[in-house]
Formats: C-alpha cells, sequence, structure tokens
C-alpha cells in the first residue's frame, strides 16, 4: 500500500533501481482525452540525469513506454501503466555497501527492515529513479489539470545559502522561471548556486536546498477537514521524494514570529466580476484556510538535503565485523539533486492536487 | 472519510464547536488492556482552555465520557467511542461573522464549499475544540505505546521571536520538560514568552510558535517506503491540528544550507550490546532514513501561526452586500494557541505512530 | 477499520450489545439536507424489537439522538453522529455462556480473537443490535437517494421452505409490499410463514429465510470495474448483517443451469425518449453488466440462516473444564429474524449504492 | 482504485484484452521469500486458453515475465510487477459490436461509463483475460499462505444441471480432484459436463456452473467484525471475476430451510492435542462465525453465468441507427468458462485470505 496514493486517482509505482524496469499504474483516469506525449516527454526529461555537470553521469533512456489505458493516444477509462526500462546498470559499484551502511541512505534501516534481502543495488526501491514514474504520473496529470485552468510551477529557492527569490504569493509568474535550464527567477543567484554546487563537486560533497512550488486556478473550498486538507494531502505526498525534510506554506515558518494582526490576510473583493472574485491581498495563508483552497495560490516550499552519497571518506560500521569501517561511496551521483528534484515536486504537487 | 485517520487504527473524529457533543471512534484497539483513566484525563486537561492567563476564557468540562469498546475499564476489542458534551456555547457571538469571514479563519472557505450551510458557530467542525478528542484518542494510544517502550514529548521550541532551547536530538530528556504548566526547557525564555503572550492579549492581537516533539524507544525499520513513511504519516496527521503551517523533521530547513559531508550522520556501535546497538553520533536525520525509523529519537517540529481571532479590527467583506466591511471577531479567544497545542502535537505523534 | 464502510460516504458503526450506547458516524454527508426525522424513525420501527410475536421481547426506545453534523434538522457537511443508549439489559442471562460456547454464534471465535476479553454479554459486538445505526444510516441515506430518483424494497422470498412470489425484476411494483407489517407479496404464503415461525418458537428453535431487495431508478454505468462494482459493493456490506450466508444477483445460482442464449437478456429500445432508453427484455443480470449498472432495476437476494440461539438443549463444550457440556441458550431471542432484517438489508443496498 | 485489492497485501491489476500487455503490482509482500516459479506457471496454465475443444480458441503464451520486486529469485520487499504481453489479437473480430451491444456484456454499461472511449476490443478491461494476472498475485500468494499450512482448491461443483459430488465438508479432500485435467470429484458425472459443453457448442451455445472452494488450515479468530470479515472480503474479491452471479458459505441458501436445531453445528473437543482442539461436528457455518475464522474448513461456492458471447443470433439494438438490430458475435469464444475459473477461483480466495 506505501506504493500508492490516492482514493480518486490512484498511483502505484514499482520497480527498484537495477530492475529489469520501473513504472507506474494509473487508476480512476476519466476516458476521451488525448495524451499530448512530447509534453510529457518534455517534462521528463527535466529531471532525467547525465544533462549536464552537475547531474548524476548514468544516462539512459528515461522514457516510459504505454502498455495499457490508452487507445490512438486517447485514454479509455482503464489504468494506465507505463514502464521504464532500467539499461545502464553497474551492480559491481555496490558490493561494498551491503555490509557498511552509507550515512545519510535508508541502507541501514531497509537492511533492518527486510532482513538483509532488500535490493540494495542503487539504493534498491528507495532510489531516486523512482521519481521517474512519478514524474511521468504528474505530467499526465497536469494534462487534465490544465483543462480546468490549473497551473503548477516550481523553481529553486535556495541552495547552500544562496537565495532566489520568491515568487509573489497573490500574483505568481510562472514566466518568469520557464524554459529555463536552471530554475530560478534570479539568474545572477542561480550562477553563484551553480559555483557553489561545482566547489561541492570538487570536493568531493554536496549541497542540499529549498524549492519553492506554487499552484494556480485552484476552485474554492477544495480539499477535506481534518486530516484530508490540502496541506495534509501535499505533505503526505511530497515526503515521497527522497531527501524531502520539512514542507512549509504560505508564510510557514515565519508565521512563528508574526503578530495574528500581520499574518491574518485581509479580504476584499477582485473587482473583477467572472469567477472568483474575494480574494486577500496578501498570501501568507498560502491558499489554503482550514485545510480548503481559499482560491488564492497554493504557494509550498519543501527543503532538501544534500544528497547523501558524497565522494569524501565517512565513518560507518561493518555490519558483519561488527567492527567501526570508513567508507567511500563509488558510483556516479549528483553533487546537488535539487534542480532534478524541481519538477518531481510540480508533479508531486499534480498527484496531490488530482486527489483534492 | 476526511475525518478519519489510520488504517490498523482508525480514529473518526466528529462534532462541531456547537454541536451537542463531540468525540472520537477508536477502531482496531487489541483487546484486554487496562486503561488508566486518571492519566487520559490529566493529559487532557492540559489542553483544556481556561486554566490560566493565556487560554481561552470558556470554561467547560471537556471530560470525556466512554460509551463504548470499554468493559470495566478494559478494552474488549469493540470500537472504542467516547464523546465530550458542548455545555457552554455563546451562539449569539458569531451572528457578525456569518457574512463578514474572519481572515485567516475557515469561514470563507467552508462557506463556499458547503454553499452557507456550514456551522459557523465557534468554527463548526474546524474548530480548535475538534483537538479535544484528538488528544483523547492520543493519551489512550500513548498507554500502548509505553507498553512498547515508546515515549512521546513536546515543548514549545518558539513564541513570536523567542527561543527555548532544543531537545538534545540524540538523547532526548523528557525530564527537563515534564510537568511544568508552561512546557519549556528553559523557564527564563519561558518568562519572556508569557510576557510577549501577554503583550499580545492586551493589544487585541496574537502571536504564533513552534513546537518541537520528540519520539524515543522506536524499533528500528518501521514505516513503509514512499508514500507511508514516518514522515508522510506525521505530517498529514499534524496538518489536521487548526494553524499548522510546516513541519520539518530533524535539521529540516537547516540541511538546505549543509554540505552533505556536515549533514551526513556517521554510524557506530553503541557500546550496548542489548538492543539497538548501532546509533549515529548526530541525528539530522531526525530518525528516518528512507521513511524508515532508524532507532534514533523522531525529532520534528511544526509551525504555528498566530490564533486568526483577535480583538483588532481587520479588513473584510460583507459577501451579501458585496461591500468591503471592516471586522471585529467577539467571543474568547486565546490570544496564543501554542501551549495548548504541545498536548495536540504529542497525540498526533501518537497517532501516527500507532499506524506505522 | 472493520467497522467502516465506503470511501465517499463513509459510515462508523460503534457499540456492544450492551454497551452504554450503540452508535455510527457518517462521514462526507452534503450540507444543506433536511432530514426527515419521521420517516427515519418509521424505518427503524421496522427492525425494532417487540414489535409482535415472533421478534425478541427485548423493549427499549431504539430511537437515535443527533448528537453532530446536522443544524435545525439541516445537514451542516460535518460528521454527522448519532447514538442510541441501551437501557434494558439484563447481564446476568449470559454467565453460563462465558465458557460454554454457543453452538452457530460468534462467542467461540470472538473468545479466541479477542483473547478472553471480549465483552460476551449480548453478543457484544457481534450482535444483532448493531443493525440499529446501520438502519439509521440507510435511512438517511435514502433520503439523499430519492432525491436522485432512487428507490429501494425489500420483502421475504422465503422462509423455511414457504416461497413468496418474487419482485418482477423488469418492472419492480414495490407498492404490492409497502406498509404490510409482514413484508410478503402475498399474503396467503405470509401466513403460511407465521405458522412455520410460530411452530418453531413452540419447539424453542428457530427458522431461516431468504429476503429479496430491488434498487429501481439507478442510472447506467454506476459502479467500477473489477473489485468495486455493483454486485462486489453491495456483497462486501450485506455479510455486515449477522447471519447472512449466501447473496445472488438477478437469475444467481438457477444461471448455472441455463444456456448462454436462455441467460443472455436481448436488449431493446424503451419507445421512452426521456431518461433511459435501451433496456433489457428480461433481468437475469441482475441490473449489472461488468459491475456497472444497467438502468435495469438492481434485484439480489441474501439466504439468512435460523436464529442461533434457541432454547433447546444444544452439545456444545466447557472451555475450562475441557469437557463436553450440553447448553441452553436463556434470554430473550427471535425464532425467526428474517422479518426484521428485511429493513436492515434496504439499509444496506442504500450504504453501498451511496458508495458507487 | 477500483482495480487493487487489499490493505496489507495489496494487488493492482492493469490492461486490456487488447492493450500492449496486462499485469498486476503485488505490494506489501515480505522479503526474502525464495518463488517456486514452475508451480506459478504450472497453475497459471490450467487457466490459460487454448488446452482442450472447451476452451476458447486464443492461443498464446500466458506466462508472466516478473520486472521488479524479486532479485534472484527471492522477494525483496519492493513491489512485484509482473506483465504477460498480448500477442494474438485480431482487433477486426470486434467491429460489428462498436454500436450494438452484445446481451450479457459490459458493451452498454461500459460505453456509457466511459463516454463511447473505452477500448472494447476483446472487452477491454472487462475482458475475462485480466484473469490472468489474478491468477499470477494468487500463486504468489499461496506459496506464502502454504508456509502457514494454508491449502486451497477448488473443483467444478454443477455445470448445467449435471452435479459433481461436494467436498466433505468437515474434511476436505483435495487430493480427489488434484492433478485432473477436468476438475471434478466424480469423473462421471464430469464426462456427462463435458458432454452438456460440447453439445452446447456445437450449438453456437454455452453453459454455467457452480464452483466450489475450500480453504483448510485457517487459524482461528482471522477476520474482523462486521465489514471485514471472511464472508465480506472473500465475496468482495470473488465478484471480480467476470460471469460470477452468487456466492454461498457454508450451508448458504439452503439454510433458508434449515431449523436452527438443524443448522447450528455442535461443538465438541477434536482429541487433537496440539493445535485447534475444540471443532465442530457439522460445518454449516463454511468456517465463519460472526465472520472471524472457526478453524474449520471455509468452504464457498460461486455461480458462473453461462459464457455470454455465443454465436447464436441475439436481438439487440444499434446505438447509431437507434433501431433494433440482431447481433452475431464473431470471435472465439469458450462454450463455458467455468473449468477455466476454477483456477482463478483459487486465486481469489488466497488474495482474500491473505488480506484477513
Amino acid at each position: 500500500m506505501s506504493n500508492s496514493f490516492g482514493e480518486r486517482y490512484k498511483i502505484t509505482v514499482f520497480g527498484q533501481s537495477h530492475s529489469e524496469a520501473i513504472g507506474v499504474v494509473i487508476d480512476g483516469l476519466p476516458a476521451g482525452k488525448k495524451l499530448d506525449m512530447d509534453r510529457i516527454y518534455k517534462f521528463m526529461e527535466r529531471r532525467a540525469p547525465g544533462r549536464n555537470d552537475f547531474s548524476t553521469q548514468r544516462k539512459e533512456e528515461d522514457m516510459p513506454k504505454i502498455i495499457s489505458g490508452v487507445v490512438n493516444g486517447v485514454t479509455c477509462g482503464a489504468p494506465l501503466c507505463a514502464i521504464i526500462g532500467n539499461h545502464d546498470t553497474r551492480s559491481a559499484d555496490y558490493d561494498n555497501i551491503k555490509l557498511v551502511p552509507r550515512p545519510g541512505h535508508s541502507d541501514f534501516t531497509a537492511f533492518v527492515k527486510f532482513d538483509y534481502e532488500n535490493d540494495i543495488r542503487g539504493g534498491g526501491q528507495f532510489s531516486g529513479r523512482l521519481t521517474a514514474p512519478i514524474c511521468f504520473a504528474g505530467a499526465v496529470f497536469m494534462q487534465f489539470l490544465e483543462n480546468e485552468g490549473i497551473k503548477i510551477g516550481a523553481h529553486i529557492e535556495r541552495i547552500c545559502g544562496i537565495a532566489d527569490e520568491r515568487y509573489n504569493p497573490v500574483n505568481v509568474d510562472f514566466a518568469s522561471v520557464d524554459e529555463k535550464d536552471f530554475p530560478v527567477i534570479d539568474d545572477e543567484q542561480g550562477k553563484k548556486m551553480l559555483e557553489k554546487i561545482e566547489e561541492a563537486r570538487q570536493n568531493q560533497d554536496s549541497v542540499g536546498g529549498v524549492i519553492e512550488c506554487a499552484i494556480t486556478g485552484m476552485p474554492i473550498g477544495f480539499g477535506e477537514p481534518m486530516f484530508d486538507g490540502v496541506e495534509n494531502t501535499i505533505s503526505r505526498a511530497a515526503f515521497a521524494i527522497p531527501g524531502v525534510k520539512g514542507i512549509e506554506f504560505g508564510a510557514g515558518f515565519e508565521c512563528a514570529d508574526l503578530l495574528g494582526s500581520q499574518n491574518n490576510d485581509p479580504f476584499r473583493f477582485s473587482g473583477n466580476n467572472s469567477g472568483n472574485n474575494i480574494i486577500t491581498e496578501t498570501n501568507n495563508h498560502g491558499g489554503a484556510l482550514g485545510g480548503l483552497t481559499s482560491g488564492m495560490p497554493v504557494v509550498f516550499r519543501v527543503a532538501v538535503k544534500p544528497t547523501p552519497s558524497i565522494g569524501k571518506e565517512q565513518r560507518s560500521v561493518n555490519m558483519q565485523t561488527c567492527e567501526d569501517e570508513n567508507l567511500v561511496v563509488k558510483g556516479r551521483h549528483d553533487p546537488c539533486i535539487v534542480p532534478r528534484a524541481v519538477p518531481c515536486i510540480e508533479a508531486i504537487a499534480a498527484i496531490a492536487i488530482m486527489n483534492l
């Protein structure tokens, strides 16, 4: 069950980093929707590895193959299953971590949980590679959401102390980021981030960051009270992306330092007679009040930890000899997964929103 | 469905602030457990209103009455239902907000969702009062968890810029907070927080804060990969508490500024032959790796926004006349809900942990 | 979880036969519906005990009290909770079965499951009394379904070898049964059934029967393929009623003896331009094709076993002495629960249909 | 969601009769179990088409390919995904039914539900072919159940009026059916059934039947009260098999004609000191009391309707011209699906039992 999400539009993800293939089943899609596969592929390329200096050098075709649910390019109401082959896998790289767990990784906890039978190669089912089918599902959902006027975008808000601008939370301008190879609003800051990443790479180290995501065009009143509100649903989904360690909506942790009179967003009429004519002047609530969408942009930020796989020597233990043992992680690894995680967070937003 | 949480140990919360009663059904409890009702009542008193100057003046008996699932004080395997009567309710206080939604509240979104038929009085089903049955369920679960050696505690980490110490994440000392009326580690800082709260109260304003919660004694490997891990489950539950706008685990948002070599927690042997003998030297991962418990304390923090109900005049709109209208919220309201939210967060942790 | 049913319109039942109260929480009801409480009470009276010679002599007020979810008689979008007090309970009657399980009852299996801690009195959580909150939920749902033109009715199809007529499956005539104290189409056969029941009562024995239920006005295409179709959903719900041991749709078990050319229902136009203009000439499919509603009446029958609690001496075992021991069940028991089960099956149909 | 079943051991089925492939994802399998693939293939061959005169002539490789969740033949804790290619598909055969729905089929209801966009070829997602992945999942689960001493078997109980013997419900003898090509206990009756099937085939007609299934070795007390008992779970799963129109447990519909004193199964000691030492003398309850397993064999029977696809001319309607139109179904079809449904019902039993 843990690999499934959603009740109305359920996705089920399967595969390991080094299994024959990985994939996703999407159940509940309405029939009759023509899918624009080019845009889906383009979206997935944004998270694909090997595109540039700051991403892992493992190159492969990450493009999914649809094996059910679509007839002549149109959804038919049956579950859509797409699989992605795993071709370029060097299992040998992972021999030494079988007994010496990598700090910051799931090796140790998975060993214990699965009684040492889990597929350690490439992180197994905990691999970041599993975000590829998540991105596929998100890209499919986005085409349904767009029909309803809902748009999703994200950018890098921070990397290792270097901050980008934030979206204007009242009036999100997706165009300021779109189409950029390195998704930031302020390209000057983007350059500094790239330098930080390059520095980490040369030091066999890694860096983390923060991603900001916005969803616009949401109707008012979506979400359910208490356990199935906007924040509950998005946060549960967001922590499925490896490395995410925090999430905040609207003013988030900053609201802890505000007065109620500062944090409350005054209502006013938009002067717009069509559609949503009551809006808020500010958006500290991040588009969700009482767990329900307010019609304002849903804005949230997630913290992504530095890639745990680093070339630097680290202290660990040998679970067989029961002695301390230093570890050097081999294999190819991103010094920073934040840029590739940007489309993953957009996909997560789409998956969560579809289920509100 | 939105008022239910959990698969194995499911809770279903019901009631509105001003309905005849509120309550909770707990399904899945093992039979044969003697419940210590005194401790449950004592736990619930920590969130009860009217205890002191910084909490709402609405006084009433918040003590639950068990109507099924327990025979002679012992669970019998049937669903446990407990209800709490609503006695002291002045509905008239809420007349003016029927048409003029309170900023920062669910009034507006609930109006639209429920087609103006929702129970506006006291926040209806969105009321903080619904955290009473959540606390009851949490207090019940804690007694089961304690049998397994699992302990849960929380304290105020920050209020309006005044910071408490944090727990030592490797070796949590619950005793430093236990039994205190105002749950902080550093009482000097606690005094300053109380001054801030009093200041807000006098200004008819309110303040927010951050709560830190720790769970110790977790076995290794609990949680499921991807969508049902430790972070997914706790975060989905935490946003059920009104006012929560963010959550972070371990180093959380700070890890965005760390290098991998700083953020990774080295493994080492504990020198403790019984039980968990592999531990980490630091606990930036907050007790969860790959969504699975590592055996280290699970540590998380939630941001709580300032109480939106404030006495100060605020700008809003009249949904009938379609004109701007200023609003003064009457009724009794906490200038700061953070202290009362501390046991709620502990309860949420218990509810989430039971379902891992 | 086992005491909950449904995703969109979830009901959660709680209580034991001799707990302080029993009840139900209904989550997901739309706001703004005025409930006709008189009709709900009238419906519940049909299953209430003590109405006549063939039902148990335990008399009490079975009328539910709504404690949340309704404001001024109108649903408000919050979960509706209703409770029914348990007043007339003679626990002493159940002393001898604590160690000697009643044949045909859940005593034995519940003892083992709940480690001898289950509430044995009156069947505990397995009691037929729990069908009262199920009937309440069904009666509420029926008022929503009627708005959509959906009607539900049931009658006794057979008792101990005496058969009533069946509904015309193509054109169900609910009026032929409505308002009757003893719900059969053919009153002559009804008289013979009552004689059989009286005979069983005098012999301290009991009889079983079959109930036929029909649902009309269903739109075409409701239900989901494979595991969430019409038959899956109704059958899962139907076995919640104690004593149900079988269910069949349309021709049911008889179709095992038919040829395809006999069993297939030919399509034809109804000549009715409004609404559903393609119908079938016969209705062996019972209103469900491929798990989806066909627009024809949904017709199903359930087998109800004879009441297991009988006055006659029966062979059993003493679980303490580990010796054979004969048992005479004391307490008040129906010689036939089929008549009171008729509204329960209607309620189950309503609960299942709401969730399609 | 409708294509998923189970909470602990969830299966998700995907594919259409004529999609590129069909398959299943199994989530929740414990790690470390070596799968015996030969036995899985052998089990699946029992439902494969083209084995003899009474099954469809569509021949193809129905053998599944595992693409995740298994490493070196051993489960690794990740979701197991298996796919089966669709090779031999003559889509042209289905042209005439696009507008003229086949009586007894899901064509009409699926057209309406999916707005004429569903994949009509071969029944699309409603095809009996989807039982292949269900059988795969069942075969996998059986290997886990066998470890616990649980066995499952089924046989043809009836075909078009010709009855086989039933299992001895107290002491099931699976060996009396095992390994037979045509799974009946009494081979003489089996011959007569085959004659009936052949007769139907020559008349371009079809026949239905009843399958009896037994599960032995169940521990006492499995299942949950009310909605998640043994009967609820098995029945919900059983109606996923196309053509199933009824299900009964133990004495089933016959108990409607019995007295309580006849239907109640007396308890007695087994004289067996190890394991389950309280048994019942008879098994009219079919191994389930109060929804919980009693330790006696779980015995149930399902009614399977005659294959709706028959060569004979049938009356239907043309949905485009809105006129009556007779239909001759082309394509290859079984005159009787009952023999091939026998392993499907065993698989369903395994899937249901795993989730108790």
